[in-house]
């Protein structure tokens, strides 16, 4: 593993701090290295540390009511860099950066990114600091780069699964994107979200991959989902329980709209949205609105029911007003 | 359906309470049915409300952080009754009853109970209304039936499926017991409490169900699970998020006993057990112990990893100073 996680940050805060209860969250990948910091701080500094083990994907799963009921003073939040405009109480993000150098892969990738006038270069949050040197490396070889401002969330040329401010505001001042990383998920999203030749440089499997395929079917199957949606006359509205997935205003406001239309319309409450919660309702509910995470129903998690997320059903308000609805995934955001 | 649900309670608390926001809670097995009458009462009563998806297994899922987060006026918590020592803010509990009747699967039985002296008698929730009338039909029988007194979460004749005192009390006095219902859970339960032969009577199928081989599969699983764990070196201890089954007391206490017998210990948080989020930490943990309900490592679930449940975890302690723990699981409560 490549993987670097600052532990001397968390050793200073704890010195500084001096907590009694210690809460340490991490996504999958990082949860048994999380684990180990744990074990290792409760060891030496005599804490109580515990470690979540519920399924954390992103910055917007936060923890306030862990923090809360089981009383700690401090969460670790490793993994996830911290949203500049909210506020998390108790809360020190580790950010783990990958030491992986991406020279090799940018080097094997430079005739292809030379038929592009311009491209417009971003990555995920793991890879940030080889952004600057990777574009120095690429106008060595006089290709013109672009990297996008970021905001709120996102830092400079930084993209999520669900947030694409940084590579949408330059999308008609780039001829193509080059993401750095190995997620396939990102590239796609920022394919769909862009409407540019998205190329994603895999540096652990010395990859450069076209995403347009993957790009295309999840298309497919997100535009085909609001078609199938068109007729519904009954619609459940998924309010996300995650604190950062949490949306009441968004979900009221899609229920008037809804029933505005004579559709009718009942309100859900759920934290992990898995299928076979849903199927519980399916008798009574054609059409599922979830309004957490976008990702989980344009390409995420397959569903028996069909399940809309929020570009999907704004894009079926559009189609029921006759207006066209092709590019409704172009946008900052999908929230 | 025979499920009786007094919506009348329903409305006229919410006419009494005039809240803004409802939030509706059942069992899967109830869960459309509480849909079905959010639904109505919205639009009888213009207010917004919500119904809660995920898995409510019990009393002990009771919703404060979504009171909290959703800003509800009103929790309807359909199908489970009340526990009488502990304080439920802002929750309304609507019991469901089930109108189904006992005479014919009990005049059925008659011949069988008749072998046994004293029979104990005893239901869940939904029957309870059933349990004087039965008492009633088999003493017009010449059988001598006795009914323990409840405690805390339970009504006289009640259990839970981690709750036996009303009949592990009288379990000396009788020399069987009769439970109605449909759910073997509760009767397997039952029967490892109190180590008495039960039986369960079915009144849907019209069945006398004897489920000693059950129990005894039951038994045999969690007793292997100590037995297994008996050499093991590197603990995790898992304390469950839902209010109603979060113990840090008793996993601290775990902790500390563990850690005086030498062995490696963590402690981790989640909300649902699932097998897939233990399997990420099996590399540093050997064996799970976990603090939130009993059954689900008992009989419940199948887990790829060992994990024992409280009683199991009292037994291991006993079996490492050489004490006999056949009975591990005679007890008025597995918490």
């Amino acid at each position: 593993l490549t993987i670097q996680i600052d532990e001397q940050k968390i050793i200073v805060k704890i010195k500084n701090l001096s907590p009694k209860r210690v809460l340490f969250s991490a996504p999958d990948g990082l949860l048994l290295k999380a684990y180990e910091i744990a074990n290792k701080i409760k060891k030496k500094y005599y804490i109580e540390t515990f470690v979540s083990v519920d399924p954390c994907y992103g910055a917007c799963d936060t923890l306030s009511y862990e923090i809360e009921k089981l009383d700690v003073d401090l969460v670790v939040h490793i993994g996830h860099n911290r949203s500049k405009n909210r506020i998390f109480k108790k809360t020190l993000f580790i950010e783990a950066f990958d030491d992986i150098s991406f020279y090799e892969i940018l080097n094997d990738a430079l005739s292809l990114i030379k038929k592009y006038k311009k491209i417009g270069l971003c990555t995920i949050s793991q890879h940030l600091h080889e952004l600057i040197p990777s574009k120095d490396f690429l106008e060595n070889h006089d290709i013109k780069v672009l990297i996008g401002r970021g905001n709120g969330l996102l830092e400079d040329g930084q993209i999520l699964g669900c947030e694409f401010y940084s590579v949408y505001n330059i999308r008609d001042k780039v001829d193509a994107f080059v993401i750095l990383g190995q997620s396939n998920f990102h590239a796609i999203g920022l394919e769909l979200a862009t409407g540019k030749s998205t190329f994603q440089l895999d540096p652990y499997m010395k990859k450069i991959i076209s995403v347009s395929q993957h790009t295309e079917k999840s298309f497919k199957k997100a535009f085909l989902s609001i078609i199938k949606a068109r007729d519904a006359e009954r619609f459940g509205i998924i309010i996300g329980l995650k604190e950062g997935q949490m949306n009441v205003k968004k979900a009221l406001n899609i229920k008037k709209k809804l029933e505005d239309c004579g559709k009718e319309v009942g309100i859900i409450v759920m934290r992990e949205i898995f299928d076979d919660r849903l199927a519980l309702l399916k008798k009574n509910i054609d059409v599922f609105i979830q309004t957490a995470c976008p990702r989980i129903s344009i390409d995420g998690c397959t569903f028996s029911s069909l399940v809309l997320s929020i570009p999907q059903i704004e894009a079926l308000f559009k189609l029921w007003k006759g207006e066209n609805i092709e590019n409704f995934l172009r946008k900052t955001s999908w929230h």
